[in-house]
């Protein structure tokens, strides 16, 4: 008998938690940074790297991965774990958040969304049920409910109405899930509301209504800025049982997630990391680094001395000119550098929260990189 | 003190030999095969991971090292060897060969080349004592004379003017390593000559009349197909000292690397495992495969079963999906597998040289990977 899901909060220090969650493929430290792996990789990165970063669960595209290579194949294939070389945990989202932005010709109503391909025009239909035969089919161990993630600025009259689909839509997720998935994996359920606290409450207390073994945040880092963004998780943090890890989708920045990890945030998902890496933007223990940047052609330093990433130990000045020169290794140094920033910050506020420190590590992290 | 420069022939099997080049940074074993990092980064791989492959040396080109970081900035980096994390042996290229093959409106003279850069247009003279104080520089171990690779097709009298200036060129590049060279590096000369017996004679002798501590076949692969190809390597290692290394430049493909070790060649470099590689095209124990290909879409077949390359482990299916979605793990597992095979078949070759048998083990290979 595989272990089954299951979540303890081991520390608390004020609202932020650390803890771990348990799934049949591994335990997941929290808080959890989760490296997103849209196309079945991690991009520009070997799968054993990411797990030497230290990274327990990485995130996977529901949408990305039924259009290329498709669930069913991905299935035929063994899952996504064995295709993709990653045996830990995986997360996938349902699938709804791109294809808002990224397919074109939506149509929203109340069965689903229907949408054409970015890749090749097909006209796929995504409902609440078959967004749970995908993610089954991938072997999600975390799935998410369908929901639309409500835009911004949206008016409350927007927001209650999408709210309301999204509540609907995830009633439907939870009994499609329980008929298909295995023993083991879990759903996480989606609240939304927009900047409207009534409206967050009004979500989180319908999703707990119907009984999620996790929460996740959504329809934040939509552009409400960093201030909206912390009231609205710590008001929403609030609404949620205390016993179910809480997840804050897409975000985000050291400085989002320390902030949101001190309002009781436990995971996070972000493309930061392995996207500015691949645009020259390192992650330090000092500051973000534009390794474009002229200033880096003769500096000597390693990227980064106190991070414990091989990555981190190649000098600015070779960084720089594999970036000027458009060299795929470039862009594999500093992705792999930056997931292993971004797994040590999280480490270090597991270590700090189980310390009762975790206001002053999270205040000199956040002094030592404004001083550059 | 370090070990000086030196060669060694442990075994023969027909013209074929099997040896070691001892250099003060390591031993090379021979017959060789020299990955390709043209930017001081062999592209798409991690330095240890060229390392693990099994390659003794890699080679560095002058031409794009001088435009980019700028030698005088390798210098004051350290050289070379540091810049990249590669300890091991480097030879590098006079940066003739990709003067006249990239650059802009070139000017040859008996005092050697003027040419634009192609990333900005600078104007910039190579003599070949600046292509000596270049590779000087950047710290290479095994250095080249200064030529012009004579285009194909070339008349013998436009072969043999040529080659005269090419001659004169590396009588030239030899006073100037003598004057600027640390111990243990080593300069080798280049045969010229086009297709035309007498002239290599005549280049062979003018080189040995210099004399250098190895020789390369230059001015091949250029278009004269494999036939003229051995035939010319044939009839030129036959005027070359036994004692010396000899390299043939910028091959080649499976099938040119084993008829030339057949004909008395040491060392290769050649862009092909890395190029394909970037590009889906994977070279295996079975023969080339095209990842692209729709037919590995479901392969659950390792790459390459026989290698011992942890990517060439990776299904084909997983590999044809990253090289269509455009992912940059595909070319880096795809790269790292190719540049093992390459080095897995110097491997084999020398062995089977040592045991008496490279004839069988070439017909093995070459039966084999007709066989798809």
């Amino acid at each position: 008998m595989s272990a089954p899901f299951s979540f303890a909060v081991k520390a608390r220090d004020g609202a932020a938690r650390t803890g771990a969650i348990t799934t049949p493929r591994g335990v997941i430290r929290t808080p959890a940074f989760m490296p997103v792996g849209t196309g079945a990789t991690v991009k520009a990165m070997f799968p054993e790297d990411v797990a030497a970063t230290g990274a327990d669960i990485i995130l996977g595209n529901t949408y990305h991965l039924m259009l290329r290579p498709g669930a069913e194949r991905v299935a035929k294939l063994g899952g996504l774990h064995k295709f993709m070389h990653w045996e830990k945990p995986i997360l996938t989202d349902s699938g709804g958040y791109q294809v808002m932005s990224l397919a074109k010709l939506r149509k929203i109503d109340e069965q689903g969304v229907t949408f054409q391909s970015h890749l090749d025009g097909a006209t796929i239909e995504l409902t609440p049920e078959r967004a749970i035969e995908v993610q089954c089919l991938l072997g999600s161990d975390i799935q998410m409910v369908l929901d639309e993630c409500t835009p911004f600025p949206a008016t409350r009259e927007e927001a209650k109405r999408s709210l309301g689909l999204s509540m609907r839509w995830a009633e439907r997720s939870k009994a499609a899930f329980e008929t298909m998935s295995a023993p083991g994996q879990a759903l996480f359920g989606i609240v939304q509301g927009s900047v409207y606290p009534e409206l967050r409450e009004e979500s989180a207390y319908a999703l707990t209504e119907i009984g999620f073994p996790g929460y996740a945040v959504g329809g934040l880092a939509v552009g409400e800025g960093q201030e909206a963004m912390f009231e609205t998780v710590e008001l929403t943090t609030a609404f949620l049982p205390d016993d179910r890890p809480r997840y804050l989708m897409g975000v985000g920045t050291p400085q989002d997630m320390l902030g949101a990890i001190a309002r009781g945030i436990d995971m996070f998902d972000c493309v930061m990391p392995t996207r500015s890496g691949r645009h020259g933007q390192a992650f330090t223990w000092g500051g973000r680094i534009n390794l474009r940047n002229a200033r880096y052609a003769e500096d000597q330093s390693p990227l980064d001395a106190e991070s414990q990433c091989p990555a981190a130990q190649y000098e600015r000045a070779y960084l720089h000119h594999l970036i000027k020169s458009g060299e795929m290794l470039g862009a594999m140094l500093i992705s792999y550098a930056n997931v292993q920033f971004y797994q040590e910050l999280m480490a270090g506020a597991r270590e700090a929260i189980g310390a009762g420190t975790f206001a002053d590590f999270a205040e000199n992290v956040a002094r030592r990189r404004r001083g550059r």
